[in-house]
């Protein structure tokens, strides 16, 4: 099987050493507001400590020519795609047949995904409904599903996985070490119980200071105390480890103990 | 002031009775992982019951160019579009601006916010980053803020609140009556103990018989059980008790004895 998007992936930053990945959460459930999406939370951790950033996500409906126009665009403009959702045996699953018409090939029954669900006896008609899941588009590698249950798929750079969110996080874990990341993104941060506006200015100018890093302010409200997490993310960890000093010792000249936040 | 979304929403389906909303969720912090969103599914719950249907959400970065290409397309796309994120004082916080240059407008000190600001005392140089939070587009209207800081604001059809849930609930809530609605979708769930495949003959004929009424089986795993939960939403009462009774039915010629969902 032909695979454009295993040695070069599209629309590819890679050349600045920035890997990057949109997410599709395919899915009307969500946008309904009946579902509360915790997949890209997983997707976006797992890809950041692979060296890929997740900049951009979209939530869209089970709607065929919604989906065949995101999957056409984010193919084009992000180094990889990840899809969720829609690709189980009923009517309203339309992820397979919709990539497939994106990428301009025929849906096909892939035998490793038919073999898998013919090992399970049904009567006929439920294993007429369960092949339906054996449908991938012409030229797909199976991502392996460790559940047991059909393997998702992937097409050029396009990843294309369970809605549920067990499901989901086997069929990511097995493509660790498969993908091509760039320099992994790390983080430092820093608790501050004050008012973000009272570290403000200083943290625009160290933030001027040091373009190289990207400082993020984040106010919360905890047991009745306003604070703010300070994160600091890049990809150089001995300029991080100045700016972390740096915004150390900026909280602490604006009257407060500055208290190591998770990383 | 003007106001050309109050009194006509641009980009309407409003002549079908469907009106729509896109959420933009702003902030890097959602695309690394560090943190779970639950602003969208707040958003989609709450504009459903009003009558607004959610059918997109993007969730982006904190960069200039990327949130104005999306406010101008999503803002003709649309009703409405509802923003959460980046609008505090601190140098990270660019949605205001972003806003003024998507509509093209100068950024002013709106002095409702001023005056609230200016009530609670601070040295100079902090009350300067939390004069930052009274600029609006000119022309756009307050959204109120209960929680007692600095208010929102709207322009055109476009509602730009704050990222912590606790104070972007509280604008949201500021804005019930004030939209234009349609048709409320309203839902009825049924639980099933089985696989999806056993039912999906029966449910896609289901979905052709029915079209008004969008069906979903959304599959999960509970204490070791498979089971789906059908979901059939739609804006029609009369009909959406026929489809249940008629799911209720199906489910119980498959084998297993329905369960009332949460609607």
């Amino acid at each position: 099987m032909t695979d454009p998007g295993q040695t070069q992936p599209e629309g590819s930053n890679a050349t600045a050493g920035v890997v990057t990945a949109c997410v599709l959460i395919i899915g009307n459930e969500i946008l309904s507001g009946r579902t509360q999406d915790t997949n890209l939370n997983h997707i976006a951790t797992c890809l950041g400590e692979w060296g890929i950033r997740t900049t951009r996500a979209e939530v869209i409906p089970d709607d065929v020519e919604i989906i065949i126009e995101a999957v056409r665009r984010t193919r084009e403009q992000f180094d990889y795609v990840f899809t969720t959702g829609g690709i189980g045996p009923t009517h309203d699953d339309i992820t397979a047949e919709c990539i497939a018409r994106a990428f301009e090939v025929p849906l096909v029954i892939h035998p490793d995904i038919e073999s898998r669900i013919l090992a399970l006896a049904a009567p006929p008609d439920v294993m007429d409904s369960r092949m339906l899941m054996a449908r991938v588009p012409e030229g797909a590698r199976l991502i392996d599903n460790p559940t047991g249950g059909p393997q998702g798929f992937a097409i050029g750079n396009v990843y294309v996985m369970a809605g549920i969110p067990r499901v989901m996080q086997a069929m990511l874990s097995s493509l660790e070490g498969t993908l091509h990341g760039g320099a992994v993104v790390r983080s430092r941060s820093i608790i501050a119980y004050l008012g973000e506006s009272t570290i403000a200015t200083a943290l625009g100018e160290i933030q001027g200071d040091f373009p190289g890093i990207d400082i993020g302010s984040y106010p919360f409200m905890r047991g009745g105390r306003y604070g703010t997490n300070l994160i600091m993310r890049g990809t150089d960890d001995a300029l991080l480890d100045k700016v972390y000093q740096t915004v150390w010792l900026a909280v602490r000249s604006a009257g407060v103990e500055p208290e190591v936040g998770d990383t």
